[in-house]
């Protein structure tokens, strides 16, 4: 297994990630916590889905006490966006809505044309557009969220960019990420870029909603913070999102048939779940009727778990049903294939509508965001 | 001896840099082409101060040919300056008047952050108004000349930053720099920042005149001008302005005495000329007379050498004089005291009319830059 932020290879045991890491366990004692302070059940965190986190219990200690903190997230525009890459920001966007809070999403070209040598700025600026009318579909408050791409932004972040970065040494990178004397010096820079957003409001903490392969740039920022007049930033992990062809990894931007890509129409859905889902089925119906599946391993079983068939009494009958070989996989698939379409037609509607120059340019935060210079 | 942009220790021995950094001496013939083209001949080629280069006959066969070239220097803004700080850059405006070309100066008060941990930005901020002062009252063409800071110009400049950061590998410059794993990251990208401006016009030649000790970032430059579509930066190096205490190193601007700062008075200048120069005169007056005094070794005669004496004709006397014992050394002395306050008064007039704002924002070529995001 290796995860980081730019490579997740083998089986992923997230148990051992969190050891690894050093991170923490949501517990079922800090979930509860959660939808107290919220007054609302959230999907993602009941199915485990978000299931690890840093300071999380302390960020919803000070949110009792009245201290406000701001959410952080954001998006590497290399490629199309995928089912994967969307369903993180519904959840940040219900921490949002729950909580009241400002919202910051840094789109890293820059990361990008460091990490992926192939790319043209040309190709990185596309695709920074259409990312951001995809995540602007999602429909953030649009006076607390600052969307803002890195190459665009950088004037105005540069001089905490550059206190960050004169305080993190080769040698701290090179154990965090794994860099090494072929790593090209802008990636070597980058994570100063990825840390210094958490310290844009210095009284406040920023509570981090990612994947946990991005929880390296985390523990450096939580080593600096203090010494740089901020606070540590506070952290809510998910898994990955499985890939159509098994439920271990995460889904790749690089292999078009392992993803449903937020433009994909019914049809193409459709035949993509079909053919390529891996399912915890038998081989043949009758095998099925008499054995039943598994829907630990079944794909599409997993993408209704985390996220698209959030009622738990439906879902465990779909559960029970596959288990039993009542259901089939065919059936199962099909109940997927509606629940995404279902979702994208949503989506779409949304993006088409979405007015992403509010929450660059012209939102009240994001104007703030532009007078400042900040240090 | 060891040379590198952060350091200057030991005896440096200019013959034996010039094989170390691969570059070529300015010799008799090609010192003859500059003065061919210009028509007109300078003190500091003259008298081998400027005694190093790389394509500098390059640059004057296609300047022969019609092929414009363009001017790039800088200045790392930590603290004041002094005469080995301002003297090359009035080299760098002979080389504008001769040629009629535009002339970048970068700023480099990101560098400075990197380098210096103690400094604040505040501090930096106040040298990098203060430095810029005394770079703008050398009086370059003002319409053709572009003085801007790393921190401001930082998005400007910033795609073109990453096409250079993404093709340097670690490796590349810890070769290069001497870097360890103790360098921080900023200091580890920013050789890209320094070598962006070598491609602000791609379709022309950088000329950078500077200290020898800045060529690292010109041999990293060379490897990567032609892949990005533009031209393999030449150069043209200086010696170390020898600091007061000897004719070998650098002057420094850590230790106070070793230098005559910009804003020194003519009582200080005096005082400081007097008490610390190091002179290669004899201990006692008689002694002197007899034996005579070693203009080498001499930093009073040095600096006329260099700089302050242009009279060839002059110089000699003063050579000869000295040598036979003829001249004493407070005489000596007393002729540079003069030539450097007659210098620093004209400067300190200069400084005080000089309009930054133009070189900086509203001149012809830096209105231009602010208009133009540079790929």
């Amino acid at each position: 297994m290796e995860v980081n932020p730019w490579e997740v290879k083998g089986d992923v045991d997230y148990n051992k990630l969190i050891k690894e890491f050093g991170t923490k366990k949501i517990t079922d004692e800090l979930y509860k916590q959660i939808i107290d302070a919220t007054g609302e059940d959230n999907v993602m965190l009941r199915r485990k889905f978000f299931f690890s986190h840093r300071d999380l219990d302390l960020v919803l200690k000070e949110h009792k006490q009245g201290k406000k903190f701001f959410l952080y997230t954001g998006r590497g525009p290399s490629g199309p966006m995928h089912i994967g890459h969307i369903i993180p920001f519904v959840f940040t966007k219900w921490l949002q809505d729950m909580f009241d809070v400002n919202l910051y999403i840094q789109i890293t070209d820059d990361e990008k044309l460091f990490v992926k040598r192939d790319k043209t700025k040309d190709e990185i600026d596309k695709w920074s557009y259409e990312n951001i009318k995809d995540i602007a579909a999602i429909g953030f408050n649009p006076d607390k969220t600052f969307i803002f791409r890195d190459s665009e932004y950088i004037k105005n972040m540069y001089p905490l960019i550059i206190e960050v970065a004169r305080r993190v040494t080769f040698s701290t990178a090179k154990a965090v990420f794994g860099f090494t004397n072929e790593t090209n010096i802008g990636l070597i820079f980058y994570p100063a870029i990825q840390i210094a957003p958490t310290l844009f409001e210095k009284n406040k903490r920023a509570l981090i909603p990612s994947a946990i392969d991005q929880d390296p740039y985390w523990r450096i920022q939580r080593d600096l913070a203090e010494k740089l007049g901020g606070k540590k930033a506070a952290a809510i992990h998910s898994k990955f999102i499985p890939p159509l062809a098994g439920v271990n990894g995460k889904m790749s931007s690089s292999d078009p048939n392992s993803a449903i890509w937020l433009t994909d129409d019914e049809k193409t859905v459709r035949k993509k779940i079909m053919k390529y889902a891996f399912s915890g089925g038998q081989p043949t119906v009758e095998e099925h009727r008499k054995l039943g599946g598994n829907p630990d391993v079944d794909v599409s079983f997993q993408w209704l778990n985390i996220f698209f068939e959030p009622d738990d009494k439906k879902l465990g009958k779909i559960r029970d049903d596959y288990k039993s070989g009542k259901l089939l996989t065919g059936e199962l698939k099909q109940i997927t294939v509606d629940k995404i379409n279902e979702f994208l037609m949503k989506h779409r509607k949304k993006r088409e509508k979405a007015d992403i120059k509010r929450y660059m340019y012209s939102g009240k935060l994001a104007e703030r965001m532009w007078n400042k210079l900040i240090e």
